[in-house]
């Protein structure tokens, strides 16, 4: 028979056991300050139909396609793999409207598929999580600036140096434009691309674009500003700026008495996220020292979700973390160490396996009552080969016991990480394993 | 603008916020469950290679195909959504076969795609939870009895009137047909199918594939047999069959020596897998009162997992527990109840908003600090309506305090399932509402 080769797809990540328990500490961790902030949590399928996903127009050519099996006997719609979670969620709150309690608050953690070109830390399959608060009709400006506070509990319950959440509005940059609409997008594009760190080529790039003197000058002093009264003043010739600055003072006050530290946010008018269909706030995060990195988490308000499948108005604000590629960057950062390969925590060896089967049994099951992961190492072989294997499996504590210590209701509780044991009565395993365990 | 529809394509899933806290509490039950066992995390992409997914033949035509985008710079092979994890699996082990400790024992928790005719409890996008052991070139007898005992573990943490474990060996019934080993699978599959409900019907399907008379009475007898002695009576004329009944037997009594209580297991030749690659030991569950429902959770022992891909041989022995069906199941039977639509138990009412915003978020923030999942609410409203959210939400506690209490530093602590209240010290909120709570 010939063999098929056994090999990875380019640009979708597959991970060690390692690398995925620290994934998992990371997403439980997400996922328990969105519970805390009451994110209700949603899945939508993978598959969705094509006309969903091509509705608000653009990435088409980055969505993968999926072909319905021979003997199928639906529907004849062309479907693809969702691309984001945003256009799910848009398709969910208009189909499950009658059943749902606005404002809307879900939180969505799923695989999402795009086809973009593979590239150091671009992966076509990746984990998204994502906050959105979804009004009908009508959503109070005070959820904007509430899912910044949600953003700073989740990346401080990481162990990173610091990060800070970068913030401003689109309608302040859209004003600068306002003659020339078909400009602002590519202004936008423009100003996200560049920036505040190269303002001669944001100069040379909105020239080629065909804005005037005025608005060159306004726009590269704007991403040199840092706060709302300087952008005020920079942008007195633009009296429609005002709404957006205004809106944007509201949300950085708001979000600070909602509990963000002060030091934690900054006004950045060179945030535009430019592929984005976001109409007001946006923000983006950066990881202190990590700048190089990107944004680790974006998003912001928009007027419509819904706007092709519905008259009626879902104007929401929401958040994203790409998780698969903040794994990624965490780990070779070394801010998310991935140390054992496996749960257990305790290796119970077996010396004599048949004549003492149920005494080791009996130690592994008062461990996992207490909560404590456990493997018992089944097959015969010498202590020291179990031994080895709990060390290259990163299990941090072995129980060992022998006929001596069974018929002394006592075993050998050991350290392999500071290689120390002690003799402990039955009684006493989980306490002094506990013990062992705790940082 | 021409709308597009938002509706659900037919055998994808789709559940509300209420039913999928629930899935998620089920997901956690059996992740925690299996990492109470050491068994390690993995994920595989969602997308394999055709020739990966067709390796080991049969079910073709049930695979969604996945075609690349338009922009693609990737390699030409064509591309499938995985129809299980076993497969993946296979692959995952030889491709990482030199960083992997074997017995390698890895869970995996994830969706799975298959084509198959949407009926009731039959979805197309369902959710699988697999343990299995691999070993390379060798597997100790003994971890077929060791996956047992994790299956009741699993279904003993659910809120379930009852369940068993019907475990038998596919050598058993292999030996009746070693004279015909193309009739064995059919066989096989008619015992599956019509098991030891219709022994008539059992009898007229075996005749149909050629089996002779002695045959034919040995499988029906074996199929209302319940245990290996008995069995070996019925099975004298089938030497061939010894060694199938001592494997079985050696996994009954090392199950049971591994904690399984002895009346969650039963010996039933009637189990077969029909449709799968077992080689040895194979396992079905039932919930009791629920047989109707079909197996929720069936596995076995195979001698060779990737044998498409290597020489090397990989011999190994799992379990899987259907999760979507499973969830949908014991949603229908009432035992998963679905009763808040978010992870928030306390709802902390807003009065004069922006008066006393600070102290609303101030205990907000009390309550989450110790772990409790809250929610505020942001939006100017009567209390009256503020309180109905709650209830229609599931949120089972509401905080409230005004100008009144947050002089004197209390809030008043509601019960909106019982209609109780208490005026409470700042100091002692965390540890009244942790009193509500508690089931």
């Amino acid at each position: 028979m010939a063999l098929v080769k056994a090999a990875a797809i380019s640009g979708f990540p597959e991970w060690s056991p390692r690398v995925r328990l620290a994934e998992l500490r990371l997403t439980d961790l997400v996922r328990r300050q969105y519970d805390l902030y009451g994110f209700a949590p949603i899945e939508t399928p993978a598959v969705e139909r094509m006309e969903v996903l091509t509705a608000k127009g653009g990435i088409q050519r980055q969505i993968f396609t999926v072909g319905r099996p021979g003997d199928d006997d639906g529907e004849a719609a062309d479907l693809g793999l969702h691309f984001d979670l945003t256009v799910p969620l848009a398709r969910y709150v208009v189909q499950h409207a009658a059943e749902l309690v606005f404002p809307f608050r879900r939180q969505q953690i799923q695989k999402v598929w795009r086809g973009e070109r593979a590239q150091r830390g671009r992966f076509r399959e990746f984990t998204q999580c994502d906050i959105d608060i979804v009004g009908s009709g009508h959503l109070d400006p005070v959820h904007d600036a509430e899912v910044l506070p949600v953003i700073n509990s989740v990346f401080d319950a990481m162990d990173i140096p610091g990060f800070e959440i970068r913030v401003s509005n689109r309608k302040i940059l859209g004003a600068v434009f306002a003659d020339a609409p078909g400009t602002a997008a590519d202004a936008l594009r423009a100003v996200d691309r560049l920036g505040r760190s190269d303002p001669e080529a944001l100069n040379g790039a909105l020239e080629q674009l065909g804005a005037d003197k005025e608005q060159i000058d306004a726009v590269v002093a704007l991403t040199a500003t840092e706060s709302v009264d300087q952008a005020r003043r920079v942008l007195s010739g633009f009296p429609q700026a005002a709404r957006g600055l205004a809106e944007l003072d509201a949300v950085v006050h708001g979000a600070i008495q909602l509990g963000l530290p002060e030091d934690r946010l900054r006004t950045d008018f060179s945030i535009a996220r430019g592929l984005d269909y976001y109409t007001g706030t946006v923000c983006e995060t950066f990881i202190t020292g990590h700048e190089d990195w990107g944004s680790v988490c974006s998003g912001g308000r928009y007027d419509d979700l819904a706007s092709f499948f519905t008259n009626r108005s879902y104007p929401g604000v929401g958040v994203s973390i790409g998780l698969s590629r903040l794994v990624d960057l965490l780990i070779r950062g070394e801010y998310l160490p991935a140390s054992a390969a496996t749960p257990a925590v305790v290796l119970v060896a077996t010396q004599d396996r048949d004549e003492y089967l149920h005494g080791y049994l009996g130690l592994a099951r008062t461990l996992r009552t207490a909560g404590i992961p456990t493997e018992v190492f089944l097959q015969p072989a010498p202590l020291r080969d179990q031994i080895s294997y709990a060390s290259a499996q990163g299990i941090p504590v072995a129980v060992i016991a022998g006929r001596r210590e069974f018929d002394d209701d006592t075993a050998i509780v050991r350290d392999l990480r500071h290689h120390v044991q002690q003799l402990v009565t039955g009684d006493d395993i989980v306490r002094h394993v506990r013990g062992l365990l705790v940082p």
